[in-house]
């Protein structure tokens, strides 16, 4: 079995060495050509396979039958046509999301003690209730943390079963949430389009005190009309990671939000892995073989594998020490300005996601409560962390 | 025995108690009459003691044989006039220099990080090697950062002794160094006078790059013409931790630097109770009796005691990952903006030191080195920390 895998996959040897014979291709390179070739193919997201590309692969011979993409995106890849010509598909949702909430709880808990408050004292409206939105409400929740959920198109599909969590509508959430954090994907038209969500009227609406977080998609704020609330009133904060016109952005706009990131809230070493690893775990499932490689195998150990705490600590500031020790956004924040400066916007922002160092989830980290801080265990275990 | 004690020095029952009958006094009603009312008397740098008071306590019949101050500055006590009277005096000198050097540190690597560079490819001056710049130059040295050292008065005194380590002039530092740390005390005249040691001219000369951090006495550095370098060129980093005319510092200036702090470098909590524990010892001496008392049996256990490290930091991001999670110059910088803009520059600036949060030192973290990084062992071991 020919596999022909991007050179960038993480991992591909563990994961598809013993599967097949081992074809690494930059991705930019993975064409019509190469994936006619191939049996299986694996990609990260920066190869195209468009209706063309399949279509002229699966033209003439062609001994292909399995697609995997190690991210979350589908966008690059028309899957549509690879079933129509029978081709199996898998993607790896979710992968990174952990990452991204390490990544908003990172912000949220910076900006609280930068301004003097405590996360637990807000209410927290999550805007987009996937894989991201969830495992963040998840968190929050074992932070004591209220919030409330925008998520139109789950609330039509799960609204009339028993037991799903309740759903609101986004102008109440807005009205009633003082940290908004969107998690939606670009969505252009329909009803339950994203883009512009936050738009100058709603951005307008928003109370003084508002902490408005996006690592969603950057074309779900309109960039201009944040600005502008920025620059004049000045009274609410900015998390972005996400922006329109990546990676030339607005450098005004970059000046003025708290936290500014170059789209790197899911770029944890953890979530690439995982990204492999689902796609291994699938094209097991395909051919029926059983998936005996575990993604605790793949991982190396982390630097800081394990904290000890004592007593002394409110229980946010001993999260915020626990995730600072795996993972503080302040030096993203820091890399982006500096690298934009030096190299020019578009170069900078690219520069910091292709130079991006090594970063852990903090579920990799363990803690050990001695006694005065034995009241920590179900915050922490509820981060992921192994608590003894 | 009667011993007069301020009601803010820590730990006063424990160290003073079992000595004679404790009195505590607000430090401000610490007069003559209180003075002369006691055997000891113990303060911080509240308390003046000048040669009026100590006249006029020793006036008539007094009871007074012993001042101490558990801070390390002596200035609002005249010892001379003490010791006129024939009243020993102890004070508190070297207490909190580890907190400054974890300042330092914690400021240089934090530029480090965000600015791009390794603390370990800079030449380092110290100008005043005193208590804090001795102890900065051990802890540099065991990070294997080569430095130089100013100090005019340390030159003239052991210029001539066999061993000495090398001192040069100030302009030769200057020169030959690119971050430049201050650890001088003020002295208005004389051959060593520091006052605007760094004045318009050395801060014009410095060369584009540099960083050059304060944290000895404000009026050393000339701020309206480091404001104006910073201003204009905006080619230099500065550290502030002092500052003309505290607490009413230049709000443009605080704008300018990297790193602005409250006069806090030296606040840790490990330092305050080496204050007292110093001028303990030095009583107990005094009465000739032993002094039982440790500062460990003083200290609480530290929030968090304990940090594993595996492979895959730089030794100097494993040294910064350590401070940070013992402690982190951003949360003071961050504090004296918020507050400075809340209250207003005055009473911002007090407040921030009024309500310091509980700061530990470096030292008191132990280190566990797994296989990957025990080559840690040494810069670890330099920075005080126990690690297995
Ligand atoms: N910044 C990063 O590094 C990073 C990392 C991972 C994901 N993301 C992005 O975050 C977004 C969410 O990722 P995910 O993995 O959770 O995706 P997901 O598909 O699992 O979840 C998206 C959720 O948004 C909901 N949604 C759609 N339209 C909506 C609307 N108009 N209002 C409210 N909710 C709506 C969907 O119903 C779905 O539940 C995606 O756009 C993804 O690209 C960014
Ligand atoms: N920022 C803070 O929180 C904080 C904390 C502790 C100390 N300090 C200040 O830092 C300074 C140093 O403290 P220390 O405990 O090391 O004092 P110290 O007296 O032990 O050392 C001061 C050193 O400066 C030297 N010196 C004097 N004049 C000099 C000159 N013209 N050029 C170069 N060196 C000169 C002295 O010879 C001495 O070695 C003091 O002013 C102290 O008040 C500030």
């Amino acid at each position: 079995m020919r596999i022909v895998v991007d050179a960038n996959v993480p991992a591909a040897d563990a994961c598809f060495g013993e599967l097949g014979e081992l074809i690494r291709l930059p991705g930019r390179e993975i064409d019509a050509a190469a994936l006619r070739d191939a049996d299986v193919v694996v990609v990260r997201s920066i190869t195209r396979i468009d209706e063309a590309v399949v279509d002229a692969a699966m033209s003439g011979k062609s001994r292909l039958r399995f697609v995997g993409t190690c991210t979350i995106g589908t966008d690059p890849v028309d899957t549509r046509a690879l079933a129509r010509h029978g081709v199996s598909f898998a993607s790896a949702p979710g992968c990174n999301a952990e990452a991204v909430v390490d990544y908003v709880l990172s912000s949220l808990l910076t900006l609280a003690e930068r301004q003097g408050w405590q996360l637990s004292e807000r209410r927290v409206g999550i805007v987009g209730v996937g894989n991201v939105g969830e495992r963040l409400r998840k968190r929050l929740a074992a932070m004591g943390i209220e919030c409330l959920a925008c998520d139109p198109p789950r609330a039509e599909a799960e609204g009339a079963e028993a037991g799903v969590p309740h759903f609101v509508d986004l102008d109440t959430l807005i009205d009633e949430c003082d940290v908004l954090c969107l998690h939606t994907p670009l969505v252009r038209e329909g009803p339950h389009a994203t883009r512009h969500l936050f738009d100058a009227q709603r951005i307008a609406r928003l109370e003084p005190g508002t902490v408005l977080l996006n690592a969603g998609r950057g074309d779900c704020v309109d960039g201009l009309a944040l600005r502008q609330r920025l620059t004049g009133l000045g009274d609410i904060s900015a998390v972005l990671d996400v922006w329109e016109s990546e990676p030339k952005i607005d450098a005004a706009l970059r000046d003025l939000v708290e936290i500014a990131t170059p789209h790197i809230a899911g770029y944890s070493m953890d979530g690439k892995l995982r990204g492999s690893h689902q796609v291994y775990a699938a094209l097991c499932r395909y051919l029926g073989l059983p998936a005996r490689l575990t993604l605790d195998s793949l991982l190396p150990a982390p630097p800081v594998p394990r904290l000890v705490l004592d007593g002394g600590l409110e229980p946010e500031d001993a999260l915020r020490r626990c995730l600072r020790a795996v993972y503080d956004v302040r030096r993203d924040h820091d890399s982006l300005y500096r690298e934009s400066r030096q190299r020019g916007m578009a170069a900078g922002f690219d520069a910091c996601r292709a130079d991006y160092p090594p970063r852990r989830e903090l579920a990799t980290l363990e803690v050990e409560l001695r006694e005065g801080a034995r009241e920590l265990a179900p915050l922490l275990e509820g981060m992921g962390c192994r608590v003894d």
